[in-house]
């Protein structure tokens, strides 16, 4: 099977200042289409660096994916490293200084003189068209490896992946085929996820089944590989029979699903609104469930009632209501939700309330307490939770837990 | 100088699963006790490739720091790698595996069987507190260089760091003094900054001025080394004052600061009250203002008026103006933060309405078309924006602009 490498560029990298967001993002895709990525380098904007990490990872595998490194200014260093590993010299490319130009006259900005050093790529390489921004691509076949090497800027760097790296190797990959199914759980941990599923996790298991969380979202992976995608398929499907029979309701998604979409989807299907009234997310919630195109066939109205006084202008909650119980009360998440729903005249409605931290809280009422109430025709339920974390994550939990409560009901 | 090398462990990092943010906090962390990070490497759960990359990151640097596959599962092979690089076997150590039970009990869980495994680590090692979650790291000093494995999740990883590593690593540091300024800005791009500092931000220039750009905040870092910290700092505060008076009031803040923290500070200084009326935003604007702690200080109403009629009720938003002008229009982005201004009673209410997409647009008004409205005692100032980008990147950028709005009228 072919294998791929990966070298990050960029002092900006080494200095902690940028994520490196495009490794994963490579990662995955280059995993889909059947050549796994082995190893990973990161290196700073110093030419013998960058040359080093080219021969290391074209030791490591057939295809190197560079990223990095090709911007106007002086600090960009990869298309010199590049010219020099393949022992040539930088040379002008008129079509690319045109392009360059055009880039700019069709935005009518001015080219800053900087820009044309990006028309200049190593003698015997090959450029790959940006369609976005102003630095192209350089590939280039190096003793039978393939290295490639793709701008910096996220956005720039997958168009340029999925539009002229992609149809060039989808001829490189194996005679093995790899089919990965996710599935997106909420509503447990990690460890109580490893403990049901028990032996199906083990390492030397065909299909491989790999467990990631993220912000409460426990992904389980099922890698299968087979001799042909019919086959991989068929024993994909098969774990995720196994592996939802287990799980149940906590699956609640597959592939790169959101809460919010699948709970977004399941409102469109029912024909039923949702509008929400918060005080500790802030807007985190209406965030999540607008996040989604075509999120107005369900979402109407929003409350962010922060102050004692918007909770009972805007929604109508009884001042001695929040005197006798706090603001931050079972009582107060309930009068939220009747209030909206009552208001917006929608399907679903949700009230949070709670204390996000890092202040502002008590023994009684530590930060982390929130309290969720989703009202609708039939009933309302109110449930207490109490988040750990800093205030980012009390914040996203909670109006995690939130879109979780309304899926659970929408799928009673 | 001392100098420190990164490995980040995991398949769910290789096959992009996870984004590495470890790499990025710890070298961002190294970097200001002055101990640079020169190299990072990304490996599988495979115990070959983690002793290998042992090896390499021993060679490049004084210092390893390693972080994931300490979990309790089959695929967490750190510390067995770790025992190998070592020559030695794993040690159970009773006091651990105490910690560990004591760790479930306090939160009323039972311990899994799996969890025992984490109370082992190699002979000759030193283990580190966890006590956020159930994985203590494991340091060692191996012919000179000292070797630490952290958990991969961020938080526990972070606050081992912090705790148990950093006063561990404050005598390595050379004796060179690092000190970085950053100063950040908003408004324009990243080109245009660089053409306004010239040649400020050459490569071989002291201090040096690093450039980097995420979601339209422009990031100055100014990275002054000297031989002892006074006259680093000196170096750098010299250079802040040359880029502020170059840049104006394109600097927004320094070091971290959000534009919502600096408005925030800002508007509790001058005890100035602000409620916002989102239509594409969906909650996104109200949520960055209300991530920084005490926001009640200031915030006190959002609403999220998504449907035509919720502008109505809402924000009293005349249905013959959205009729004649369109949702997405200057005049309704105008009535609703005046409707939000007089309904809220604060100092300022900002109404944004547009098309965040990809669906939804027209040529007239195409996806990302962006009507920003500040209401205040005053005036009422409204600003026609077309942002590019996929949905959350418009979202954001509205979001982000319109704080920046808010900011300019602030500093007034």
């Amino acid at each position: 099977m072919k294998r791929a490498s990966i070298v990050s560029i960029g002092n900006e990298l080494l200095s902690g200042q940028t994520v490196d967001t495009n490794a994963a993002y490579l990662s995955e895709n280059m995993l889909t289409i059947g050549i796994p990525v082995v190893s990973s380098y990161t290196v700073g904007d110093d030419t013998d660096s960058i040359i080093r990490s080219f021969n290391l990872a074209s030791s490591d595998a057939d295809l190197v994916l560079a990223t990095g490194g090709l911007g106007p200014t002086d600090d960009n260093l990869t298309r010199q490293a590049f010219a020099n590993f393949l022992g040539t010299e930088l040379q002008l490319q008129k079509e690319l200084l045109q392009k360059i130009q055009d880039f700019f006259d069709s935005r009518n900005r001015r080219m800053s003189a900087k820009n044309k050093i990006q028309a200049y790529i190593p003698a015997g390489a090959k450029a790959l068209a940006n369609n976005l921004g102003t630095a192209p691509g350089i590939m280039a076949d190096v003793e039978g490896k393939l290295l490639i090497a793709l701008p910096g800027v996220p956005s720039e760097m997958r168009k340029m992946f999925e539009e002229s790296v992609l149809p060039e190797l989808h001829g490189l990959a194996g005679r093995q085929a790899i089919v990965i199914r996710k599935l997106r759980c909420f509503g447990t941990g990690e460890s109580n996820i490893a403990e049901l599923l028990g032996p199906l996790m083990e390492r030397g298991r065909k299909p491989l089944i790999n467990c990631t969380a993220k912000h409460g979202v426990i992904t389980l992976h099922i890698i299968a590989t087979a001799k042909d995608k019919t086959q991989a398929q068929q024993m994909a499907e098969k774990d995720e029979d196994l592996l939802r029979n287990i799980l149940g309701e906590l699956v609640y998604g597959t592939g790169d699903q959101t809460l919010g979409e699948v709970v977004g989807e399941e409102l469109a299907q029912q024909k039923k609104t949702i509008s929400v009234a918060e005080s500790c997310t802030g807007g985190y919630l209406a965030k999540l469930l607008t996040d989604i195109p075509g999120a107005s066939r369900y979402f109407t109205h929003g409350w962010i009632t922060y102050s004692n006084s918007a909770k009972t202008s805007e929604l109508g909650v009884p001042p001695d209501l929040i005197e006798e119980y706090g603001a931050v009360s079972y009582r107060i998440a309930q009068a939220m939700a009747q209030g909206a729903k009552k208001r917006a005249a929608a399907t679903f409605a949700i009230g949070i309330t709670g204390i996000a931290g890092p202040t502002g809280g008590s023994e009684r009422k530590p930060a982390g307490l929130v309290y969720i109430s989703i009202d609708s025709d039939n009933r309302c339920e109110t449930k207490r939770f109490v988040f750990s974390g800093g205030r980012d994550t009390i914040r996203l939990r909670a109006a995690q837990t939130a879109l979780n409560m309304l899926r659970l009901k929408l799928w009673d």
